[in-house]
């Protein structure tokens, strides 16, 4: 996806966000809005945003020196959905149609990450989510749910590549990785996490805490962008991104630095920004499931 | 008011919006918001917003060499709120307390403003105002409402200065102007414009229109800022500012602008900015009549 005008206010948002939590004072945060604007005319609409983004939490870093602001964020959420983990999976066995139960909570477990930035109560958005009732997590209005390509996909596909998106949502990846694995004994799994600290995105240690080394292999990708920006992606990462039978994107960050690029990806999202909302064709707040193909 | 950090973000906002009325295309959006970028460093947290707002909107003007993109929007509001001018003083005149009445009509009215940014169906929520139980207007929770030195202060003072906000609002205006008019023979009402076109602010031709010529004599603050910027204003109107016996001031422009001024001045405004809500001490959308004495 390319960088809209609507998304440059947005990086100052987020850039001061950032700042805060870093422990800039009011010197500080003002230094790391100014120096985030003498780069935006450098800022190039071709580009991703997380591309852009990765400009900005350098920028935050540089001037605050602190490599990870998100720490105690990303340690609560991987605690909270822990435990609701074994309700989650209740959930989804007790299911009629298990895998499509699994991947709904898989893209609703999104809400974390909403419920930091936003303030809202994440336990009562959990709980909302369990309370639902089954295949209704979606019936709220999503617009794009590619599930039977999806289920098609998991059947025939031997290499599956899943691109994680933020820390606590790893619990409800497990969850669908662990119904995936349960389809067939020839599944390779390779879940991929960000490679250094970057917002609340989930690192190596962040997918072990969440339990999926069980099930599946964990690499890095080899980036430090809020998204799989391919362009800074390790070769070995690469490789397994050209060869992957199936890909699996989890998140908004990832579906912007994927949605142009050329191979077949399923990505799974909530669209929590206007913006992407857009640009995908759905509706703010919609579960989306969108295959793209080229 | 200062300017707060939260307030940088929302200046790109605005910047892009005033763009793209003005039929900018993305280019020189683009080439708006890099001006704008540019010139950050050199803004002052010190400045009040508006004075900020000053070169944001110069920008704007400057690239797209579009002098007033919301003149539409401006008729269209004064229209609408003409619409419901008789149903409006109806409602004052058969209120039990119809200055109390007129003063919350006068600051509900500030919706307008609020509608047409965010999209809101503003006949909609004049119809609410409209529909609204005698004394309700405000009990939606306002926190500050310093009626009883209000009145008091219209009881006494011979000369009052009333500082305009936005068009539309002007007629709503024009009700509380003849409520106070209508109680002594002795008012004199000065009602102040802005001297140029700057966002959907009311200019001499709002106010004629919206009948308050019978009510007041009407004047420029020769200001083109977002709010009364003392430091901008004409002799002439700085002169009536320290002079009148009671100033009200409409609008969340006009108390960024005067916050923190050398006299005592009635704010009457709707908290629609969270940043403005927490310097002023209320909750947002709170319908607000604060007096500030120093």
């Amino acid at each position: 996806m390319k960088t809209y005008l609507e998304c440059i206010p947005c990086f100052f948002k987020q850039a001061l966000e950032a700042g805060r939590l870093s422990g800039a004072d009011e010197k500080a945060q003002k230094r790391i809005l100014d120096e985030v604007a003498l780069n935006l005319p450098e800022f190039s609409l071709a580009s991703s945003p997380p591309e852009t983004a990765k400009i900005i939490y350098g920028i935050v870093k540089k001037i605050t020196r602190e490599a990870d602001p998100y720490a105690d964020i990303k340690e609560k959420s991987n605690k909270l959905a822990l435990g609701i983990y074994a309700r989650l999976k209740k959930k989804v066995v007790s299911s009629r149609d298990s895998l499509l139960t699994a991947v709904e909570l898989a893209i609703a477990g999104n809400i974390i990450d909403y419920g930091i930035k936003n303030t809202l109560n994440i336990e009562e958005e959990l709980k909302r989510i369990l309370d639902r009732e089954e295949d209704a997590i979606r019936k709220e209005g999503s617009s794009i749910f590619d599930y039977r390509h999806f289920r098609a996909a998991v059947k025939r596909s031997k290499i599956i590549l899943y691109l994680g998106d933020n820390a606590g949502e790893v619990v409800f990846d497990r969850i669908l990785i662990e119904e995936i694995k349960g389809s067939g004994r020839d599944k390779n799994i390779i879940y991929a996490v960000k490679e250094k600290p970057v917002i609340n995105d989930a690192l190596r240690k962040d997918a072990l805490a969440a339990g999926i080394g069980n099930s599946a292999s964990i690499i890095s990708s080899g980036v430090d962008t809020p998204g799989t920006v391919l362009s800074f992606c390790s070769k070995e990462f690469l490789k397994i991104f050209k060869r992957a039978d199936m890909v699996i994107s989890k998140g908004q960050g990832n579906f912007e630095a994927l949605s142009d690029c050329k191979r077949h990806v399923f990505f799974l999202f909530m669209a929590k920004c206007p913006v992407i909302a857009r640009d995908a064709g759905c509706k703010l707040g919609d579960i989306i499931l969108l295959h793209k193909s080229r």
